[in-house]
């Protein structure tokens, strides 16, 4: 892959900090109109942070489509960041998370009752937000969300599932994390007046990037990323079955799969040298690792048929960091 | 108000069994695409009854304002039951409700985990459902859906505050049930074409009647209501702060408004005849019974100026039977 000009990487930034202005003015604006305090408290976990990885990808899909006017796309999308921080708010009160981009989750501060209905409310805002694009975006978002709850109910299903499969993982992936990618990428092109094949496309390019994408998630799991505010062995802890995991326990037998097994039942930090010599005999760090790169670059010959743009490079610029998760 | 003849009855119950396979054919379509337990077990709590208040408003609102064809406003009429569904399981989470409509609540079966999610399933299915409308409608629904989050957000700021007004009160109401209410008629009435200011006559017809609902809610829960399932005194022990209590606090004084708060802070069974004692001296049944009936005598006033036909019949008989909470 080619280095990125700085002047392309000032554009990146500079559209960034529009998806937050946008976010800042929606919240500001529910303010005004006297939303109150839901407004208020789902505004401050929206504002907290996050890369808007989501909106960056439908801003620079639809410019990359032929797209013109950065208005037309906006409210698309903010909607994914507002869905995408919806679930984070639901995930966090089920998965009983403290923190939270480093800071105390919304359930932790303001109760359950209240977190709950402030998921709600974000969820409306983004949902709402999809008014103004035709039935078959608004088809595409309702379809990308309804499967986030599928595949949430798969994966609590799986929690310390030993048995779970390569498969299974994957299909849970692709409803939890890929899908939002996709559909933010697909409706993007349409809006922006692609062809069907290139819409398709684009919603390619965003699956293979989302599963990509969930495969470093998994990766930094292990490895723990402080700058991220997550705790290192938080899928862990909660039972969630990562890809390494997975492929571990497949691959394993007799008394070092036991003993895997034994861990992940009752894991404690403690236990985290033996867990990853385990995880090494099976290689199965490196397989997530090349898993990942695959994905990769099968996102990179979804974008082969576009024309070489600014955005283009762009995108690619994404797909490059996302191995090193600086996005 | 007029008898309604027997064959407009049957009209109704004819609707309400189209609404309940509409409902039926959406799980059914969901669980054939893969939906799985997610569907199965929302698909369970949607169809485990109910009175298909909303759906019935929104489609006798359409004909009433000209609409020629239910499939047409199908989308709109089930939307609305969906959406209601999902707040009343996210509703039951927070509550700790063991109970809806007689039979165990979802959080009480499969664990507040999966409730939360299939409560967002539901809502998403509901919101989908709206995307083969106009803007106008869909901001309709969002504003509506996000009042229920703003109105439900004041109501836990409420909880076992005796200082609460009834304007206070007046305002939880029109956001988290009436606000439903007025959008599924107001949007039916623009689907079917009718002018704006028809339209919004619908809308004030829809809130008054959402009101009304709500009031006698209230009593209800003082009464006890075995028909529905629920609980008498449920919102008392929950600390909600319904109109006849607000009322009846805001009227008696000195050892009377002492002994009120002493029971509604530490409520139990053997309270109740004193309770009702209480209520009693401040009326403050009869004042809740009186300005229900006012509601509703504003909800008929808005349908005057539609022309005489049989939906418009249908929906005086809704009005009617509120009275009874027939419905």
């Amino acid at each position: 892959m080619q280095a990125i000009p700085e002047a392309q990487l000032l554009r990146l930034e500079d559209t960034r900090e529009k998806v937050n202005m946008a976010l800042e003015a929606l919240i500001q604006r529910e303010i005004d109109k006297g939303s109150g305090e839901v407004a208020k408290l789902s505004g401050e976990i929206l504002l907290s942070g996050g890369k808007r990885l989501r909106p960056l990808l439908g801003i620079f899909c639809y410019e990359a489509s032929g797209g013109q006017d950065i208005d037309e796309i906006m409210d698309l999308a903010i909607a994914f960041e507002l869905i995408h921080t919806a679930t984070l708010i639901h995930d966090d009160i089920n998965d009983a998370a403290k923190l939270r981009r480093g800071i105390m989750t919304l359930h932790e501060r303001i109760g359950q009752p209240k977190a709950i209905i402030a998921g709600d409310w974000l969820f409306v805002q983004g949902y709402g937000l999809s008014g103004r694009y035709t039935k078959e975006c608004i088809d595409l978002i309702r379809e990308a969300c309804a499967n986030i709850a599928v595949s949430e109910f798969k994966q609590l299903d799986h929690v310390l599932d030993l048995s779970t499969s390569p498969e299974d993982y994957l299909q849970i992936v692709r409803g939890k994390t890929a899908g939002p990618f996709s559909a933010v990428c697909e409706s993007a092109a349409i809006i922006a007046g692609a062809t069907p094949e290139q819409s398709k496309a684009l919603g390619r390019f965003g699956m293979e990037l989302g599963i990509a994408f969930q495969l470093m998630d998994d990766l930094l799991d292990l490895r723990g990323d402080e700058r991220m505010g997550k705790l290192r062995g938080k899928d862990i802890i909660e039972g969630k079955m990562t890809l390494p995991l997975i492929h571990a326990l497949t691959l394993l037998h007799g008394k070092r799969r036991q003993r895997l097994s034994e861990i992940l039942n009752n894991f404690s930090d403690n236990l985290w040298d033996e867990l990853m010599t385990l995880l090494d005999t099976s290689d199965s760090i490196h397989y997530s690792e090349c898993l990942m790169h695959t994905h990769l670059e099968r996102a990179i010959q979804e974008l082969d048929s576009l024309p070489e743009t600014n955005s283009k490079r762009l995108l690619l610029n994404i797909v490059e960091k996302m191995q090193t998760r600086e996005n």
